[in-house]
């Protein structure tokens, strides 16, 4: 970049001096509140300096802060330029007892209110109990006008989804929709979370590197088309926001507190239009994915893991494999994906952690900075692609060179999880929190814990981190059929390595179970046999290992050009019973 | 009874219309809110007839009905006179619905105000949202003053436990409670719940059949000797509570709205009085036992398992068992406890059920209501016993005769998630949520589940039911050490038979996992070798379950009288590997 970070931030603290400002936060977030920004959005790298995906700076006249969370701590140590830039633990009362360091007793705060949620808004004033902070909200960032060499975004038009991938086409979720607007005596939905709009439009579109999104908002009258809001597409009616809202007429109006934007929701603050929060009734039947749906997640999977295993062969056969770089694997993990004609991207940037940089659980390998690959430790691989009909997000552990004892001890603790949350039969009503303790259970057993969660849920072509369901240790909403979520036990050694197994699982009705569900596996890629002690499963833990690798083993064999590849295979799967 | 049931109603009818209430609403609690009441404040079966332990009863003019939950439908339909009462579900909005059911379209309802605790009067008005029902209060229940044959309560007085078997002295624990107040800045305590004064004080009393409470409130100043009130003994100073709430002086007192009745509270409202709404600060200390009360409930743990394998010898040796009632066996049970010396009473009714009644989850038997003993079938026993040092609830499974399949193949999957759960290790900050997920976890694989809880905390020499920890899908407090709780999974076939499989167990550190807990089981009785399939155990378990049954040999052999009995439990602690 060619403006310096501290011209940046000096520009920043002019601005505060003219508004007569203490000092403005700036949130990772941009409008639409999603994990991923466009690059003209990365406002908090912009000032900072720090990449992370979470986050928030808050800067004074005479101090400046990042705040983030324990995944990435070793980052905001290493991005942030310590000269000018602080860092804390995001934790809750973080930056009240940061404020509280200085010496001013009142100070006024900017916010940005198109990137504030409403949600958000309302717990501001949580920040400072004892009322010393106000603050202020702008329509629009200061540092937009300060970013020198912003980069351009150039929008393509959302594309249409066929419908023998989304299996329901956009009329027939937008009725059913209206109906429950009409029930609930709503004139209309405004709908701010992108996944929703382009699940409930069957469109897609490339606004950003890893989710294949349309960025926009849409209302959806309780009769009538649904209206694109400051999107592009040839399919739908398209209004810039100040169009819309000025045009809203009388009525009420659903709307979700989480997404939609201060500076939004306060340009539709008028005596006639009665704003309803609620969490937008779109995330449950977007998680719960349809047979069509479904199908696409796997054949999508299939796709993938035959890339992966084209790659592990690699890897295995590859003579001086200690003389590449992470990023140089990260690199090539993913030409090999793209060579499938149905790869869209990448659906996360690949956490690719040798040795100890395994044991950084949100670990990203950065040219210049990452490190060789090396011999005879772990090598922990978690990536994940956009697929034309799916997602996928797998992390397997591989061992270069010959492990010792306590790897394999660990890779065997770490696998008892992750199969006996992926054989698990659970009543209808139980939700993640039961489940995370099954999964934690062997592990807790051998004296181990992983400190994040177990599974996250996995939109289809959308976000690869979707909610509302989850598997961790905090409560939430129910498993039901048709989530798809990932399993992802882990164990770290810090200085050591890193191990963790995921596979993407479905919900599916249990056979077992009167009303009950169990999980289908969609991953297909083998475990690394090398790093299993067969003693330390339990049978139905191998018997489930060995039916799996049967089922990889049948599925992609006849994918695979090579003898010398399907022999390699049958190895990989070879019953350990 | 000589007065009958509907000269009771008739009464209290009288009542309602001298009064001009339309209806009286009359809950099973006395005054201490706690799970058992003297006969003398059976209020509820003494105008209904029905026996349960929770619920209550609305009676209006032309109608009345009880309502109580899911376990005592069975009992309802039997004790209730279905031409004076209806019954129905305890369900939230239960008593909201039947009272729309009548005509009348607002209702005026008396209820005790003795009886009703503060947390109760609060939710009254939940009842009805449309303000169709207004509530008043009494200072004395009506039921007192119709109830000719009311049942006298003869007053002994509190006796102390010796401190070998507190394990802490009542000044230690005064002193710890009075510095607590003294960071609050509160002048005293209000203590409502009796098991927290008898835990505090180190008392207890014979004043409830199960459970060996001396029932009274007791005042804790900040500073200064704490008063019994409403109680009796020759260690503290006692007060009536008229005489209490007069002399009161101004402060800020601590209480707990779950347990003290509205008149008492309403009694204290002055203005020099704050009442500070919290839960008993005792719960907790209580809930976690120290050193000396674990080793005193080991001690009756090895009394009570002697007891019932005498028992269970008898059973197998008896040659008429099918010419038994189930209330004969009961007797028979108890007779074989009371030999022990340590023995006080039973911590509750025995549940005895044969065949089909083993799967009504809280059957009782009753005297010429009950079975016969059926052949070939399962006798589940549910029962414990409070003793000089500690307190028992051991629930076992018995085959009489020869077991078929599916007997043997639910006993089996019931007693791996028994395993499943007494051999998990779990980090600190857990609740009793995780855990019962674990428990459940082998179960639900086979499609079985239970509709109950599967643990709940006991108390020493206390009641046998104890909060405020357990193991149950809803969310509570984390485990911690010492606590005591019951693991009891079951399995019911309705119509068939019922299986149940409860042990004690004690939170321990765990030496596997740093900062973490596992169990350590405190009951000694073995499992029916019969009953047990070990192909539908894993390894972990047989290994468990073989270990467990070296320990009860070990523990009980040297107690037994005789060579057959030595060789009969050796038989039944026989290893499965």
């Amino acid at each position: 970049m060619s403006q310096t970070l501290s011209h940046r931030l000096a520009a920043l603290r002019s601005f505060l001096a003219e508004q007569d400002l203490d000092g403005f936060v700036i949130w990772r977030d941009d409008m639409f509140m999603g994990e991923e920004v466009r690059p003209m959005d990365e406002r908090l790298a912009m000032i900072s300096g720090f990449t992370g995906s979470a986050g928030y700076a808050v800067i004074l006249q005479d101090r400046a802060a990042v705040f983030s969370d324990g995944r990435y701590h070793l980052q905001l140590e290493n991005q942030l330029d310590n000269t000018l830039w602080q860092w804390c633990d995001s934790a809750p009362d973080a930056m009240q007892n940061w404020l509280a360091e200085g010496q001013q007793t009142a100070l006024r705060l900017g916010y940005d209110a198109t990137t504030t949620s409403v949600a958000r808004y309302h717990k501001l004033p949580e920040i400072a109990e004892d009322a010393t902070l106000s603050w202020q909200g702008f329509a629009r960032n200061p540092l937009d006008d300060i970013w020198l060499d912003r980069p351009v975004h150039h929008r393509q038009a959302a594309y249409q989804l066929a419908s023998d991938i989304t299996g329901q086409s956009a009329e027939e979720k937008i009725t059913a929709l209206q109906a429950e607007l009409a029930a609930n005596g709503q004139e209309g939905l405004i709908i701010s979370a992108p996944d929703c709009i382009n699940w409930l439009l069957n469109i897609r579109g490339d606004d950003l590197a890893n989710t294949p999104f349309h960025l926009a908002f849409a209302f959806l009258p309780q009769q009538g088309n649904v209206v694109l809001i400051e999107g592009e597409s040839p399919d739908f009616e398209t209004v810039s926001w100040q169009d819309f809202c000025r045009t809203l007429p009388k009525g009420r109006y659903g709307f979700d507190e989480a997404t939609l934007p201060m500076a939004l929701f306060q340009a539709l603050e008028r005596p006639e239009i009665t704003l309803e929060p609620a969490p937008c009734p779109i995330y449950m039947p977007k998680a719960k994915k349809n047979a069509a749906e479904l199908a696409g997640f796997r054949e999508a999977h299939l796709r993938d893991a035959l890339s992966l295993c084209r790659f592990w062969f690699w890897l295995e056969q590859c003579q001086d494999i200690t003389d590449y770089q992470e990023t140089d694997l990260v690199a090539l993990l993913r030409e090999q994906r793209r060579k499938d004609d149905s790869y869209l991207c990448d659906s996360f940037d690949t956490i690719m952690g040798s040795g100890a940089n395994g044991a950084i659980i949100h670990y990203r390998a950065i040219e210049g900075k990452d490190s060789a690959i090396c011999q005879d430790n772990l090598l922990l691989i978690d990536s994940g692609a956009h697929y034309k009909t799916g997602t996928t997000d797998i992390t397997r552990t591989f061992i270069i060179g010959t492990p010792d004892d306590e790897m394999i001890s660990a890779y065997s603790a770490v696998l008892s999880a992750h199969i006996a949350l992926a054989r698990a039969h659970f009543p209808k009503g139980v939700n993640g929190a039961a489940l995370d303790a099954i999964c934690r259970a062997p592990l807790w057993a051998t004296g181990r814990d992983y400190a994040h969660g177990t599974g996250h849920g996995v939109g289809h072509i959308l976000s690869v981190h979707e909610g509302p369901a989850h598997i961790a240790k905090r409560s939430g909403p129910a498993l039901d059929k048709g989530m798809v979520l990932s399993n992802e036990p882990g164990f770290y050694e810090a200085g050591k390595w890193g191990i963790r197994l995921e596979n993407l699982v479905a919900v599916t009705p249990s056979k077992a179970l009167a009303d009950g569900f169990c999980f289908e596996t969609l991953t297909l890629v083998p475990f690394e046999q090398d790093l299993i002690d067969k003693t330390l499963l339990d049978s139905a833990a191998i018997q489930w290992l060995d039916h799996y690798h049967a089922v990889v083993f049948e599925a992609l064999a006849p994918h695979l050009e090579t003898d010398v590849m399907r022999h390699w295979l049958s190895q990989k799967c070879s019953p350990l019973l």
